[in-house]
């Protein structure tokens, strides 16, 4: 697992749509599913970090390329990487795949925000911790 | 529409699954999506009641028998009707029907709860708003 | 795990609402994804029943009993007890956890039906593979 | 409404999650019940599409920008335009609005798949359906 967080699930009823496929708008799932994990392998409890340090990380935007489609029953795996972060802002690559087969690339931007919803720095010890992702040179 | 609110819906994507029905799930958001609108249909917002009265509505029990199902682009019709308001307890029946075909008969058991989560009677002026919807006398 | 199936699972933003805990639709996909991976425990993939088969266990009920809340981040379990089957029913009882405390009690009637959509009685394999789950004697 | 085809909808609290807001991805889902009601309002029914002529509108990428969020009981419109037609490619910009301030701007590229699942020309009659869609001229 050098340089990737993984992430594994598998793909149930709720997940797919009368077109035999996972619904366009779950693989976004999959991926918050797969950034709360890595968070919480970091030590960064989302619960904590909003009801202690008053801090929330929210989606800023979202993009999705999506290259074939997973299906009932399919073992699916999500990897996390992370690019640089430069105050408020945290970016990070997503993709699902199917054994080695990429099905859905994403790129997801992130902002910290504060108790009073304004964007504030990622705090230092959220950003070191942070840094225990695997980073982001490239593409998405 | 005597004795009866009626709420309508379309089905999408979102709301099938790989067996090219609704997910049976799902149809519990349909009836959630109508008691909602049935209660501001009455003056009463669930935002308003929690921010300035401190109370919510939540779920104790639900039952729900299924008779037939939906598919992608059907127009459903919710009805909703209720029981006898008891202290904290609120008790609905809830049908969702295509043309006149009733799909899904549902029972839901609500407590009205306050702000310490504790359950708490129905405020006189929401019983008297609620008292606006047609009545439960029979079956599930 | 004796007498019991469990499923662990972990509560992630897409279940909660915005009154912080698990929206009340959502438990019937946990306790769903808990029956899909005891099936597939058991050597029976929804998919090879259905596509070689022609088999499908289509939801006839489903009542669920609500006692405490789930709430982000929480680590869940869901146990599965299965009735002795008759003909072309199945009912289990499944049960979502957190520690040792019940936060859902739920019962599940399912009929098993063949490429007609109708009723067929549940394959010989299948029931004798089922009988792998824990039996329930009780309650809900 | 020259120009735009526009979708309402209400914030349920199946669309809302623990921070309070509408979850990221069920904006996914809202833009595609405008895209379904867009068709359905253009005579274009996706059922009828698959069903007789084989033809199925795939998701190949999405992006969506988020300027602020969505409650519990808003009411939200979605805007469609649609960008010129190539071959098997469709394109679309998709706005979620509350009053007048756009708090989603979306981005969604379709591509026209055959019964084999291979990418096909839009056919013409559904090509000069869609037409009647505003077009899509600039930014997203």
């Amino acid at each position: 697992m050098s340089g990737r967080v993984e992430f594994g699930l598998r793909v149930y009823y709720e997940d797919t749509d009368a077109g035999g496929i996972v619904y366009y708008a779950n693989y976004l799932k999959f991926i918050e599913r797969a950034r709360s994990e890595a968070l919480l392998g970091l030590g960064l409890s989302q619960v904590v970090l909003r009801e202690r340090h008053g801090v929330l990380f929210v989606v800023r935007e979202v993009a999705a390329r999506y290259f074939a489609s997973a299906r009932l029953e399919d073992q699916l795996v999500v990897t996390t990487r992370l690019a640089p972060i430069t105050g408020a802002r945290i970016e990070m690559a997503q993709d699902v795949l199917r054994d080695r087969q990429v099905l859905v690339k994403c790129r997801v931007g992130l902002t910290c925000v504060g108790p009073s919803g304004r964007p504030v720095r990622v705090p230092e010890a959220v950003a070191a911790a942070l840094s225990g992702l695997p980073p982001l040179k490239d593409d998405i």
